[in-house]
């Protein structure tokens, strides 16, 4: 591996006159420019290390700079680059890569649908979920019921599933026939409730059951959840929240889309967390994991019932141009391949503890209301209060960007949280490094002597 | 290069039984399994060869299976396979692509957006323009113009942008905002009028401004078309029509978006087809050339002004996970190194020559209204009644399904015309060789003596 020979100042100069970044105010003059990673740990254009537990965007479950998965690639793009699964064309990786997916899932899963991510995945999912019901005769069934905390996608109709309102505010009409329903939060639920709070998978199942009755069952699609929470602070439910929600939804003929694109592949110790959660869903999104990263890749799968309705007829009219790319197929298999090889998924439990056990002496610290863990999915509730649970005013997002500068560990702000998703072949002793890190810099904002919290500098993440 | 062991028998039923495609009747059985490609000729599971003259959608600039782009790939995702361009994170392929793709454009353009593809694209260009005007203190400016036979992409908002009725019907609410005008199609046009003709330009311009006086100037946010008409039939403009258009939604403050996913990177001979239409677009929307369909990489180019007011205050809040993906840029650079090296800007304008003429006597058949060449975009109108223009009353579908089995040429079906967009590498015999295929399949369709059209199979292609 060698390193780019321009200068990091150049590199800073040239990206602000040509780039355009999600979420970064031209008022920041400074960037990180990462030209190398292997494994867990990523190095910028300065030879500064970083300790990745963010694995990306939440993705890359094997590690970085896999040479078996580059040499996947190169060999699918000599011999078929790419060609499309549109019509009656279709190719041997699509095929290979669609069976594999389907046989990991639950029984009643027929097919899978091949996107180019989550946003494409969720959308593609609510059409076909709308579809579904405008086949069967059921035209008024176009409300999809979505949580709050949740992120869907950045799309127009994916972003309004997501609960982020500065993807609906500013850029013109949205879709609409959204309702949003509230997820379930047991840390900030338990702080909550004036008289004494109700149990939360109550609160919710009550809550749904209200909103079916008064949006009426005949004009609800879907629902669309994530398993675990993942960006709005990687928070799982209790164990009675989806079997529950299914089994309602069931009884009124509303179909349970799971988005799984953080949540699959490892991240919760199993290929699907679905099961896990004891639930079977209609249709289910993937992405991010299913390649690592590597590749731009998705899928929904759906049931044979539901692929059935759709393939009739004239077939289910959308697609995009990447659909099926082969060399996707090809690197996904190959990602799939390393995640069996080194028994990944239990790895991603047995290290998900280690670094659970590392930074359980956050708990300890004035600025932490709980360390949440589940699989390698982990959230750092910070506060503002402990006794009230209040967040910062700001979030954590410069928290995150002051453990980048002083530690070099790689973790994700948000509106409450500092979030952890590292790669699933982080060694204990990186976990152990994470917890380290993250004490070091949180307990250097301890709450002064009045009871009141230190000052966090300003958030410098725009989001 | 090795043929998979399957059967091809075995890879159909395990398609059926697994995939889900793009507009496919589960009622068609028949599968195409392409297992290789190199060049412009692909291969199937049988061992048949087929010519592709399609570019695989639209895309495959450099022809297929080259090496080079795949040894690009895998050095870059050992180096460094995935890392955001969120925030202030950033990296050496995306500055160097962003540079690349901004020195190529016209001199107002100021920076490049990654994102995955062409639909993704759209939506983003669609956001920036209304929040650009939102930022400026026109909130009200939310509508859109867009345009007959167009095709923007597959999401909510960029499918509503299409003029594809399938994308809009049975999928619950589409977000709105949306007008459509007549794209210029100076061969139906001429066709059309009951009191002979008028010029075609008049017509658009004098539709636009009655448009604009209708909507109101205020409440539009801008303008987006394909410089030449892709998937409406690949149809150029009249000289006029683009720098009018332009003219007089500057006057109104109205942006102009190009949808350049098809016709940029050689297709029509440059690297972008607005200067050779005489326009300096707002926001031009890349993918397909960019990388000849071998990652899925798309791109938005903003001009300085509207990248300045975007990047003000908290940024640009919108990105997606694989947005500025570093293995996408890389093979971007190693495809447009290949479009330079091999000179191939101008090799479209002298092979799109070569077929014209070898398409030509296609003219003289009773089937074709006429054959029209821009570059390497080729449409070939097919009418039942040569005199009034009319089209076949289910489309050129099952036309191009019938040069498929027959000859292994492949060309794509549409509502009126065959289209043709091979790929930039094709060779002056292997042009003659389509023209003769294409003559010899259209030539068994003569009109009976009768004078009507003979019969067309019946579409097989769900479109």
């Amino acid at each position: 591996m060698s390193l780019p020979n321009a200068p990091h100042r150049t590199w800073e100069e040239r990206d602000r006159s040509h780039l355009l970044h999600p979420f970064l105010p031209d008022s920041q003059q400074r960037r990180v420019v990462m030209v190398e990673g292997e494994g867990c740990v990523l190095r910028d254009a300065t030879g500064r290390e970083y300790l990745d537990a963010t694995a990306g965007m939440w993705l890359c479950q094997v590690g970085h700079g896999r040479t078996e998965i580059a040499e996947a690639a190169a060999r699918q793009m000599s011999r078929l680059e790419y060609s499309t699964a549109f019509w009656d064309f279709t190719h041997d990786r699509a095929i290979s890569l669609a069976e594999r997916l389907v046989g990991l899932a639950h029984p009643a899963t027929g097919r899978a649908f091949f996107t180019s991510g989550g946003s494409e995945g969720t959308e593609t999912a609510l059409r076909m979920a709308r579809n579904f019901h405008h086949r069967r005769g059921a035209p008024d069934r176009t409300w999809v019921l979505t949580r709050t905390r949740a992120y869907h996608g950045a799309g127009y109709a994916s972003g309004e599933l997501s609960d982020f309102p500065a993807y609906t505010s500013g850029f013109g009409p949205q879709p609409g026939h959204v309702h949003r329903l509230t997820a379930p939060y047991p840390y900030a639920h338990a702080r909550s409730g004036a008289d004494g709070p109700e149990d939360v998978t109550e609160f919710c199942l009550r809550e749904l059951e209200e909103a079916i009755h008064r949006i009426g069952p005949h004009r609800i699609a879907a629902l669309i959840g994530e398993p675990v929470l993942a960006l709005g602070g990687m928070v799982a439910p209790p164990t009675d929240y989806w079997p529950r929600v299914a089994e309602l939804l069931r009884a009124h003929g509303i179909l349970l889309i799971m988005d799984e694109v953080v949540t699959a592949f490892g991240r919760t110790g199993s290929w699907y967390s679905a099961g896990q959660m004891g639930v079977q869903p209609d249709l289910t999104v993937l992405s991010k994991g299913l390649t690592s990263g590597y590749f731009p890749l998705g899928a929904v799968l759906l049931t044979r019932r539901i692929a059935d309705v759709l393939g009739a007829g004239d077939g289910f009219p959308v697609g995009h141009t990447y659909s099926a790319h082969p060399t996707g197929c090809a690197v996904a298999e190959a990602n799939l391949d390393i995640i069996e090889r080194e028994h990944l998924l239990d790895a991603a439990g047995a290290i998900g503890a280690r670094l659970a056990t590392a930074l359980a002496p956050l708990e300890a610290l004035p600025l932490v209301g709980e360390v949440r863990q589940h699989g390698l999915m982990i959230g750092v509730e910070v506060v503002a209060d402990k006794a009230l649970g209040r967040p910062l005013p700001h979030g954590t997002y410069a928290l995150a960007d002051l453990i980048r500068d002083r530690t070099g560990v790689l973790v994700r702000g948000g509106p409450r949280s500092l979030t952890l998703a590292p790669p699933l072949v982080m060694t204990p002793e990186q976990a152990d490094h994470v917890g380290t890190a993250l004490f070091d810099v949180l307990s250097g904002h301890p709450a002064p002597a009045s009871g009141e919290p230190a000052p966090v500098p300003a958030p410098v993440q725009a989001r």
